[in-house]
C-alpha cells in the first residue's frame, strides 16, 4: 500500500512508497484512511527535527491526525465496518507509569510512551492502518468531513477540561476568554470557548480574510492590534502561538484569578527581557494560574467528537483550507497565506 | 489603651500611643490582645511604602498576625470568654465581589477589602481589639504559645489546598516537595507538607543554625548549595522567597505534571535573562503549573488551627525567635542572624 514516509533525522526524507500492509500486532481495528491532517509537528520530523522510526522499520510513516473508515473490527464490539474512526495517538508503554497506568498517557511521566506517526510508531497516513479497540475513537456520521479535526479538538478539549477543573479550586465565574492565535488550534479553542457561553476573543496578525472571518462567523471577537485591547481583563487566556512573550503580557492584563492555559510550542531561543518580581508579584497578588498542556487521552478524544458534532459543520469545513490528494503530498510543504489546516486525502 | 500605630505613607512613623477602646461596630467579640506576630509587610507599612488608615482616623492601627483571649462574647455564639482567638485579616467589601459574597475574600476579584492592621481597617497590636463573629476563630487551648503563627499557617493551608486541588485536575500521585525559603512561610509549609507525608525538602541560604536545625527536627532535609540539588525532580514547589529567577529554575528542574506555588511577594524589579522559548516549551510539554496564592479565608485559618493542634508545639515554640514586649517595640525594627519568626507580647 501507498504511505508517506520519512527517515527520522535526515532532512527532507519524506516519500511516498510502497510498504507492507500494517501489521495485526498494531491493533484489531483495521482502518481504510480518507483524511491526515498535518501540522507543525509533521513538519519537524520533515524536516529532520525530530521524529523516531519504529524499532523494527528504518523508517517512518508520517501522520498522527486521523480520520478512516472501518474495514475491519471484532465482531462483538463497538465499532463495526462502515463506522467512521479517529486513531488516538500516544500509547502507553507497556510497562505503564502511574498516570498512563489509569489511561492518562497525556500526562505521563516518564516519557516512555510512542506515539503514531511521531515517535516509535507507524503513523495514519498510508492507505490503511490499524489500531487497537481502546485507541480507536468512533465518530458520528457528520463528521464525514471534517472527522480528520478530532485530533486537534482533542488537545483543546483537554485544555478546557484542565482549565475548568483548575478553576473549580475555589468559587469561579468567567466570563471573558482571550485566544492567541487563529490557527487550527487557537480557532477549536475558540469554539469550545463559543460553545460553553463565554465571550470569546481571539488575537492574530492578519489583518483581514479568512481568519477574521471565522471569528466573527463563530460569534467571537476578532483582534489583531495587540495583547492589551484584546485581554482586557480576560479570566481565562488560551495561548496557542508559543510565543514566550505572550505569556508575560497576559499574567499582566488578565483578571484576578486568572487563568492562562499554555497550548504552544516554542522553537529556538527567545531570550527576553522581563521584570520577574513584577511577574511573580501579579501572579502571587491575583491568585493566577498559568499551567500547560500537551496531548490528550481517550477522554479528550471522546469530548471532542462530541464537540465536533454539535458545531456548525460547514465552519469546521471552512477551517480545512486545502484537500491535498496523497499523490501530490509535496503540496503540503507550501504555506500559502491564509492557510489553516492542510489535509491529506486517500480517494 | 496602647497600641502600635503608624501614619500609612510616613516613612518611620510608627509609635506606641494611647487611643480609644475598639469601636463596637468593629464587632461583638472582645479580645485581651496575648501576642501579635511581625512580618514583612508590617515592615514595609513602618516604612511608608503600604498600608492605609480607616477613613475615620489619620492613624492606623498595625498589626495582623493575632492571638488573643476572649473578654466579651455573645452568649449564644461558640466564642466564650477565656477562649484562646485569632483575628481573620481581610474583610469583604459591604458590596461583595462575587468571590467575596461566597466568604472566599482572600480570592476577591475587585481589591475592595479591608484588611485589619494593612488597609482601611485598624489592626490587632493593641491591649484589645474588636472583631465579628465571623472573622474570629477559635484556638485549642495548647495553642497558647504559638497560636500567634495560625495567620502565617492560614496563608500555607490555602496554598496547600490549591495545590491538591490543581494537582487532582488529572489522575497524580506526588512524593517529593521542594519549599524554597526557610523564613516563617517556608517552615509552615514544610511542617504542612510533613503532615502530609511527603519527602520534604528546604532550601535557604544558611549553612547552619536554626533554620537548618528546625527543617530536619521536622523531618525534612535541608539544603543550602542551590536549587538543582534541592528540587531533583520535585512534584510540588512552595516558592517562599518572592525571588524570581526560583520560579524559572524550578520549571526547569521540576517533574512532569509538576505544581510551582508561588506564595512570596517579590519586592523592586528584577529584570532577569530568560530563555522563554524554553520556559514556554517545558511547561507545555510537562503538563506543568505555576499558580500564585495570597491571604486565607475563614477555612484557611481552621485548617491552620487544625494543623497547628496537631503539630509538636516545642518545634512551633522555635520558631518564635523573639518575643518583645509592646513597650519595647523598637526592637523588631531589628533583623538577628537566625531569627524566623518576631512577635510582640502583651502581658
Amino acid at each position: 500500500m501507498k504511505a508517506l514516509v520519512v527517515h527520522p533525522g535526515q532532512p527532507n526524507s519524506a516519500s511516498l512508497r510502497e510498504v507492507p500492509e500494517p501489521d495485526p500486532h498494531l491493533g484489531e481495528i483495521l482502518v481504510e484512511t480518507l483524511a491526515v491532517g498535518v501540522c507543525g509537528t509533521d513538519r519537524e520530523i520533515i524536516a529532520g527535527e525530530y521524529g523516531a522510526a519504529p524499532a523494527e522499520d528504518d523508517y517512518l510513516i508520517l501522520g498522527h491526525e486521523s480520520l478512516g473508515r472501518v474495514l475491519e473490527a471484532p465482531a462483538d464490539g463497538e465499532l463495526q465496518p462502515g463506522d467512521l474512526v479517529a486513531g488516538i495517538v500516544r500509547r502507553p508503554d507497556p510497562v505503564p507509569c502511574p498516570s498512563c497506568a489509569v489511561g492518562e498517557w497525556d500526562m505521563c511521566t516518564n516519557e516512555k510512551y510512542t506515539e503514531h506517526g511521531i515517535k516509535g510508531l507507524h503513523g495514519f497516513c498510508a492507505e490503511r492502518f490499524r489500531v487497537t479497540t481502546s485507541h480507536a475513537v468512533k465518530l458520528a456520521p457528520n463528521l464525514e468531513n471534517v472527522g480528520v479535526l478530532v485530533e486537534p479538538a482533542s488537545v483543546v478539549a483537554k485544555a478546557w477540561q484542565h482549565i475548568e477543573r483548575i478553576g473549580n479550586r475555589a468559587h469561579w465565574s468567567p466570563s471573558r476568554v482571550l485566544v492567541t492565535g487563529a490557527g487550527p488550534i487557537g480557532l477549536l479553542a475558540a469554539l469550545l470557548g463559543v460553545q460553553r457561553g463565554f465571550d470569546v476573543h481571539v488575537l492574530d496578525l492578519a489583518e483581514d480574510g479568512l481568519k477574521p472571518e471565522l471569528v466573527e462567523e463563530l460569534g467571537a471577537t476578532y483582534h489583531h492590534d495587540g495583547i492589551q485591547e484584546a485581554c482586557c481583563g480576560a479570566d481565562i487566556v488560551v495561548e496557542c502561538t508559543g510565543v514566550g512573550r505572550l505569556v508575560y503580557e497576559a499574567t499582566q492584563c488578565n483578571a484576578h484569578s486568572g487563568i492562562v492555559c499554555l497550548t504552544g510550542i516554542s522553537s529556538g531561543q527567545r531570550a527576553i527581557d522581563v521584570d520577574w518580581a513584577e511577574l511573580n508579584r501579579r501572579i502571587v497578588l491575583e491568585n493566577d494560574v498559568v499551567f500547560g498542556t500537551v496531548n490528550a487521552n481517550r477522554e479528550h478524544y471522546e469530548l471532542a467528537a462530541d464537540a465536533l458534532k454539535e458545531a456548525n459543520n460547514e465552519w469546521l469545513e471552512r477551517l480545512i483550507t486545502r484537500r491535498i490528494p496523497i499523490d501530490n503530498w509535496q503540496a503540503i510543504l507550501e504555506r500559502p497565506v491564509d492557510d489553516v489546516k492542510t489535509v491529506i486525502t486517500f480517494d
